[in-house]
């Protein structure tokens, strides 16, 4: 174990390749924002694309911005972009939508590509929105498939003949364990189903490669690791071996092989095109193009070094100067099985989070007691983990949180 | 036939009570733009409002902005507001996904709520994505439900015992020729069916009264007439009564009855926030909103009474600066029977709608041969109308159509 002070970790922020990227958005002075996981922060440069988007492109431009902005194919021009940061080929993800409805589209066509299997396999705990579509398929083609969960230290035993779809969040969204994506994808496609990967926790965070896993479908969520702004559209990705028999059932016009002919019969577009479905949500999706911009520019494998580093270095000061109050280290010790995040577990979760959080320190809080933190290594530096740490062990040290005001639950946590 | 001059038109606009929202939008001067219709112009407070949910919600506030700025509620909030327009009450509305993705949520789950029948009817020439979204619901039901269309004069007889789910779109997107919506409404429940309206050419442009009618389900569409940006979510509307039945597939977190408790079971929603999905897109409502708080605050009979108006005095202009060049009125002549737009067919329509958009003129095409005008009571003005004929006159007179670059197909028309 090294024994990091706040000079030392200085020095790190002082040799980081990736320290220049933080002065690229917008953070408040004196905040410790460890919720990218979460919401990412604002790109400087989305401000002056959202008033271009904004004032020129829609005010002036008005329907003409369709074809003089491009605004047609925004879908895939982002998409391609950030295929580059999955593993993917352009051609192969699209933004659209949410990463719910991408996860449905998805589902769906795939169980349609496994006739005669009715399993689609996923594990408890799973972020709730991916089960939930699950459940809401399910419900939907009543009893013509059915979702089975089981633990990861199970799942392999449950994929089996009868499977059509494994469905899998690569980082998960509490513990920050990661899953071997090779290994079940081989799992998956040894017995003939299918799998798609859910990457919200993933893009933009650790390296991913759809492709030389053979990954089958993916979908992600644009407003975590890659800064897309609230409620930012999602990404879905199909293989390109698959795009010609992927069917989905949300085959609104965007998706259509010509919309503008506006014929009667749905004729899907040749690609990717297809896992469209309305109109494109355009002022949003611009925003996100500018997160994925900056993302793209930096080098995956040095954010990935930084992000074991910052994981490794902020369980050593939990360790060192929180011992004995409490919490309890949920994510994985070792850095290859963990994303770019590290969950805390403590019966008075809540309220510690709430009174970081009056110190100007962003986590956030999962039921029933987790403590999330996650490291974004385009703006996280290496001091903020001996800050957040230090302010920690004087909540705990005075019983800040042990105040009324921070024990009381709001609307979203 | 009144003969109207420019002088007589532009003392209609002196009278017009609505004369003073024009200066909530920010139009470039000598444009004359006709095609709110087909997407809405910005309104001025929305540049500062996007701005202030960029910066300062989304900068600033992060992701305690689902609290401190209420983004939790946004669809509901905006959706009571929208409610406003449609003839519906607070809690029956929510703005969410896009036109398309909502559409597909409320068939499927009214075909759910009337099983052993077989039948979604709509019309042909029905706006393109309803027509695709309900095939897509059809091909992933395989042979569980069809759908079946028949021109409008046939649709009563078509709506019978078997049919589940009548799909309409109350004023036609092409024609602007508006259906009966209390008649046709009459006429599904008189055979047990749930009738689904598309508002997407109504919703701020004719007044809707879905509770009057009794109507059970609409969509409708954001970027439209309501001005709320390129792409802008749509919403959804669920009469009361059907709520606690309702349940659709693409039950997603943000429909969950307690979306942060992070449960691995979905558990719908109580009313109308069953209808949500995916995370809300903040930017996008926000700006929604916008435009939804300026025609919230119009008094729709004005609206109507000035659509109507607009309507009637084009075509009588058209008729009297146009005779002998070709054109057809597509749009019925009674203004009872319209929507805020008129259509003229001609066989060189493309070209035509070139030479009026190279004189800044801006209306649509939609193929083959459709000229569409649409007309925006808060932002058109009755000389609009006059400056629009005449350029159209002297673009006929002259052959301006008639060159090289009018004729050459552009991505999106």
């Amino acid at each position: 174990m090294t024994h990091f002070t706040r000079d030392s970790l200085a020095r790190l922020d002082q040799d980081d390749a990736l320290s220049s990227f933080r002065e690229q958005f917008d953070l408040e002075p004196g905040l410790i924002y460890l919720n990218g996981n979460s919401l990412g922060v604002l790109p400087k440069a989305a401000k002056a694309r959202v008033a271009e988007v904004v004032e020129q492109e829609w005010g002036r431009g008005l329907i003409r911005s369709w074809n003089t902005h491009d605004w047609i194919s925004l879908p895939e021009r982002v998409g391609d972009k950030l295929a580059t940061l999955i593993g993917a080929e352009a051609g192969e993800v699209v933004v659209a939508d949410s990463t719910s409805v991408n996860l449905f589209k998805l589902a769906a066509a795939a169980v349609r590509m496994r006739p005669g299997r009715s399993k689609i396999v996923s594990e408890p705990g799973n972020f709730p929105t991916d089960l939930y579509i699950l459940q809401g398929l399910e419900g939907f083609l009543e009893g013509e498939v059915r979702l089975e969960t089981a633990p990861r230290e199970q799942l392999k035993e449950i994929i089996d003949e009868d499977t059509a779809l494994v469905v899998l969040t690569h980082v998960h969204y509490k513990s920050g364990k990661m899953f071997d994506m090779a290994a079940l994808t081989d799992r998956a496609h040894e017995v003939g189903a299918l799998i798609l990967w859910d990457l919200s926790h993933s893009a933009g965070a650790v390296p991913v490669e759809l492709n030389a896993v053979q990954a089958d479908f993916a979908v992600g969520c644009g407003y975590k690791y890659l800064n897309g702004g609230p409620g930012a559209p999602g990404f879905l990705f199909v293989a390109k071996r698959h795009q010609a028999e992927f069917r989905q059932p949300l085959s609104g016009w965007f998706g259509h092989a010509n919309p503008f002919a506006m014929s009667d019969v749905y004729e899907p577009a040749a690609g990717i095109k297809r896992g469209l479905c309305g109109t494109t949500g355009v002022l949003a999706a611009s925003v996100l193009e500018v997160g994925v911009d900056i993302m793209a520019s930096a080098d995956m494998e040095a954010i990935r070094t930084k992000s074991r580093q910052l994981g490794d270095i902020f369980i050593e000061l939990v360790e060192q100067h929180c011992a004995g109050y409490g919490f309890t280290l949920v994510s994985p010790r070792d850095e290859s099985l963990r994303g770019s995040q590290v969950s805390l577990a403590h019966e008075q979760g809540f309220a510690i989070m709430q009174a970081l959080i009056a110190r100007n320190i962003i986590g956030d809080f999962r039921a029933p007691d987790i403590l999330r933190f996650g490291f974004t290594p385009l703006y996280t530096r290496y001091v903020d983990l001996w800050d957040m740490v230090q302010a920690l062990a004087e909540i705990m040290a005075r019983e800040e949180w042990n105040r009324r005001e921070f024990k009381k639950k709001l609307a979203v946590t």
